[in-house]
């Protein structure tokens, strides 16, 4: 009889889903093997990756033959069937149905607006030479401040965590959209001292699999410090 | 001892995600209040309801003192804890994977595309007192066939629902927001077949809960012919 066939995740750790995927699979020690996609190159369009995932995104999940994709499926996936601690996706209904009013909220607010800035003043930038245009960028700027508000005020309120007393789905697929910006070498977080906070729980419970997943996007800073 | 109090949700029906918890509570018998929330009149920017919902947004849900939003996460939270046929939202790994593959997709693809065409038809016309600009109305319409070919060609292929066999709430969220550009007398299935089966697939199974969810929207429709 054929074994069961390892876990691939395939990713781009300039990706912040990629990079939770990536840093849940390490920090669990779940056995698995990474196959990495250069979104810059375009490996997302080739026709074998169409073929594979039509939507031509990362990350994908390949578990023993099932095709996955969303970074928020694929890590609820692995927290039940690879027994992550409990905690990670609580089963508990109140406790899980938190992560999953983060995780929906998620999508279009956390993500959206940290991403649109590191797109302003990275991608664009590099794309079209110069700076993003000023009035543009407060704008965006302004709408990514005010998830932040709402990150604060609203999840994370008294609690150490998003979604309550530990870290959860949530902290991790927030933390990745949070740090993207440094890629244009803004931490956004500086004059946030609760956030701030939060951030530095999170980086303890993660440890090494943090700054593993982040040195591509470190690299992306000391490049953009290094042409100014 | 007090007993359990019942089971509410504050609703406004002409919004998406409150028809899918609206149809899924009275398919299932699961007995519940109704508060309603009137959108329109900003009955959710009003001090008593912010302190509820600081996110000013409905659907909430209220169980038994649980204050739960996002709709994606009311639907989950019901389905387990109020005995829901498995169906809905399945037990089985790679079932339910695929499910909140298709939730995760579906808050930047079907609700943002379908809406959009609703909001510059209908408010937007009725609030400018004129129709909307042809160039941005194509724009949007070529956005959302974009998305109705996604669902066609890569959740639909070749399965009678959006994640396999039978029913699920990927189904239920999806079809509520098709529906909202019929508001502006929009059927955006109707050159379109296998979404049309689909579509007759879903209705068979969720019957006169159905029709009760989306009176109000048939109600935005009719006045809008009455005005051409």
């Amino acid at each position: 009889m054929a074994g069961r066939k390892a876990l691939e995740i395939y990713v781009d750790l300039l990706s912040q889903p990629c990079r939770a995927v990536h840093i849940f699979l390490n920090h669990n020690k779940i056995p698995h093997k990474v196959k990495m996609v250069a979104l810059r190159k375009g490996e997302h369009k080739t026709p074998e990756f169409t073929i594979f995932n039509p939507m031509q995104k990362v990350p994908v999940m390949v578990d023993n033959g099932f095709v996955l994709t969303e970074s928020d499926a694929i890590l609820k996936y692995l927290a039940t069937n690879y027994n992550a601690p409990e905690h990670w996706y609580p089963t508990l209904p109140e406790k899980r149905a938190r992560v999953d009013e983060y995780t929906a909220w998620h999508h279009t607010n956390t993500r959206p607006f940290a991403a649109k800035v590191f797109i302003m003043e990275v991608l664009l930038a590099r794309m079209n030479g110069q700076p993003p245009d000023p009035e543009k960028l407060q704008r965006a700027l302004g709408q990514m401040n005010e998830m932040l508000d709402k990150l604060e005020d609203m999840f994370l309120k008294r609690k150490p965590f998003l979604c309550g007393d530990d870290i959860t789905l949530a902290d991790l697929l927030a933390i990745c959209e949070i740090m993207q910006p440094l890629g244009g070498d803004r931490d956004i977080l500086k004059e946030r001292p609760k956030l701030l906070a939060w951030k530095g729980r999170v980086q303890s419970v993660l440890k090494d699999s943090f700054d593993e997943a982040h040195g591509v996007l470190y690299r992306v800073r000391d490049n953009f410090r290094a042409k100014l």
